[in-house]
């Protein structure tokens, strides 16, 4: 099996330099706008309904995070997800939390209802809370019991193809071990490193990553969702691994982290990447 | 004297868990999530009056934070912070810049009229804001008159005791020395590095650190503050130790006192604790 | 040619500790705390109606930076740059992402009309808006057939200073040449690095660390601006120098960057200093 299609969507993002019209939260804002100018994408961020529709129709991409919504931040992505859903943008959702409030879980399946996303990308208690109206998120980490394993992993991918047949989106569900789907094809993916869970936003970078790659590859969506799995989990285990021989913790490694995603060539992810289509 | 509760507090943390919600600023909120994730906590930003109260309600303790108040986020202050008090969760308060502002003191007055803090952590004109109405903020940095120094140690540590009995509260005044009180028995800490103070957040960051550590220590409140003002006093010293020895300064510094929250052990904390009980 | 000024200016913020109050976006505003800090000046950061103004009052110089303009915050920007210039204080205005939208052109032509900024920072794009009204804007970076280059700086320095005296403000042009200008004298800088570009808000740090020089040295404003080109941009240089020898990338160039704001001194500054009075 050649991932030589790593090497296409991450030459596409660096030639392309796709613009990326972000909403998302303030805690991780300034890190996602970071991984972006790393893998030369360009970030904006905005989200004041006098403006987003217009912001959104000059991008490439639009990534909505709903990490620290509030009433006037919701008005403004359903607004810049309709504009940019219209003019066939690709959308990228980030259900952070869902589950965990009732405002996260009805405002997600809100935007669900108002646009489609192309990817659609979170952990699998989030993914749940959407798919079947259950919660069980502890925070904006994975409830423990709904991790996914080598054990459940069958399981974990026809619940991902079903997602997807029923959003019409991509699925990435991510953790331990990551699932990408378009409905039909799958991918799993065991880049990564669990020091990654020791830093906040690693989720939130990711979907701004995928929002670069899809943006710079609209013909190969399902691939390039897998090559920013594959390029973000890399980087983490290439991070800690650094801060490990430097004797540092995860601090630095938010640093190296993002350091990595710009240094990283193609050819390291071919290589790097852990991971199959099933 | 032992400090043997240094031990006992920091492994309840990394043992249990435990998950804080925090309704802080947008400066400094990304390394308030990255330091609770260090210290093997977990973090939830959540600030929209729609949710607060059932985001609390599935949290173990509620830090609230004023430095970049607005009416919305008051509002859900109060709320979160009434529903936290009602369930019996541990709630932390960090006046920022009150003294510096009607709207600030006044807020930190409102939040304590609207529900019992179990921690108040502030500078000292912050506090003797709170206390006596008074100002001479300068920012959110102490006023430099009114600095506590071994000089006016016994007074600061009286003035904390009295605080403590007016607030019903474990009162934290830190600066270049530390007071922490419940009233009765009282700590003076000395860790900690001046070059701490051209970081921004290192007092947000300590605040959210200690709602981890009196959520996982409900039967030890004030000897887990102690607890969490020395780790982040001494995480501060040695990032700096660490910084000089690679020629670097203080932007490097933020991100190696977060590593240092996650590796020093609790032996490193009980040997390199200055401080005295009194 | 002496810049013996930036010895001058650089003490001045060293040894004023001025307070810089900011009224900023939320993707970069803990970094521009931190460049602030790093440079021995003050920040604080306030953004609600009902304290701006007696935050300003407090403070030593405004920044007004609009890249996360929303309704709540345009109004606070106003009733704090109306009291700012009320009391004599310096006004440093950012007008990121005008062009980009009609709400941040607006916006920022509201801000000129409602007040007298001291000094206006952005690149080419952003000032060409706020001077012809066209846009053009590619999200926060400068259009490509808009920079400034060897080819056409005579009429990038014809430009600033048309602009400076229709806005009765210091300009300053920042791109890979910098055109600093009072109307009457411009400086031409070349300090700085291109992986820059690669890093989130080093406009909006510049701004602030802008703010904190004019307050230092009001009566050598025009120097105290080219000074804080000349530090923010050798320190992207010397930081840049770092990562490379460390095989680190843009994430610890961040760092770095506030680690030489902090660490480089006046002498490093005027022997690196790219530029020159014209």
């Amino acid at each position: 099996m050649s991932y030589s299609f790593i090497n296409e969507t991450m030459e596409n993002v660096r030639k392309k330099h796709p613009l990326v019209h972000n909403i998302t939260n303030y805690v991780t804002v300034n890190d996602c706008a970071n991984i972006l100018l790393a893998a030369n994408a360009s970030p904006i961020m905005s989200d004041d309904i006098a403006e987003v529709a217009e912001i959104t129709s000059i991008c490439n991409a639009l990534v909505i995070n709903i990490g620290t919504l509030c009433e006037r931040t919701i008005a403004s992505m359903v607004e810049a997800g309709k504009k940019s859903f219209e003019i066939g943008n690709p959308i990228v959702l980030d259900p952070v939390g869902a589950g965990a409030s009732k405002l996260r879980t009805e405002t997600a399946k809100q935007l669900l209802a108002s646009f489609n996303s192309s990817v659609i990308r979170g952990n699998i208690s989030e993914l749940k809370a959407l798919f079947t109206g259950s919660s069980g998120t502890k925070g904006v980490d994975a409830n423990a019991l709904e991790t996914i394993t080598e054990d459940n992993l069958d399981e974990g991918i026809k619940m991902a193809k079903e997602m997807s047949k029923k959003f019409d989106a991509i699925i990435a569900i991510t953790g331990a071990i990551d699932i990408v789907t378009d409905g039909e094809v799958a991918y799993v993916i065991r880049n990564g490193h669990e020091k990654m869970r020791q830093i906040t936003g690693t989720g939130c970078m990711l979907t701004s990553l995928i929002g670069a790659f899809v943006a710079a590859n609209q013909k190969q969506m399902l691939e390039s969702v897998v090559s920013a799995v594959c390029l973000m989990g890399l980087s983490g285990e290439k991070a800690w691994e650094s801060c490990v021989k430097d004797a540092l913790g995860t601090g630095s490694m938010k640093s190296r982290l993002i350091d990595f995603i710009g240094t990283l060539t193609a050819d390291d992810c071919i290589k790097g990447f852990k991971g199959e289509r099933v």
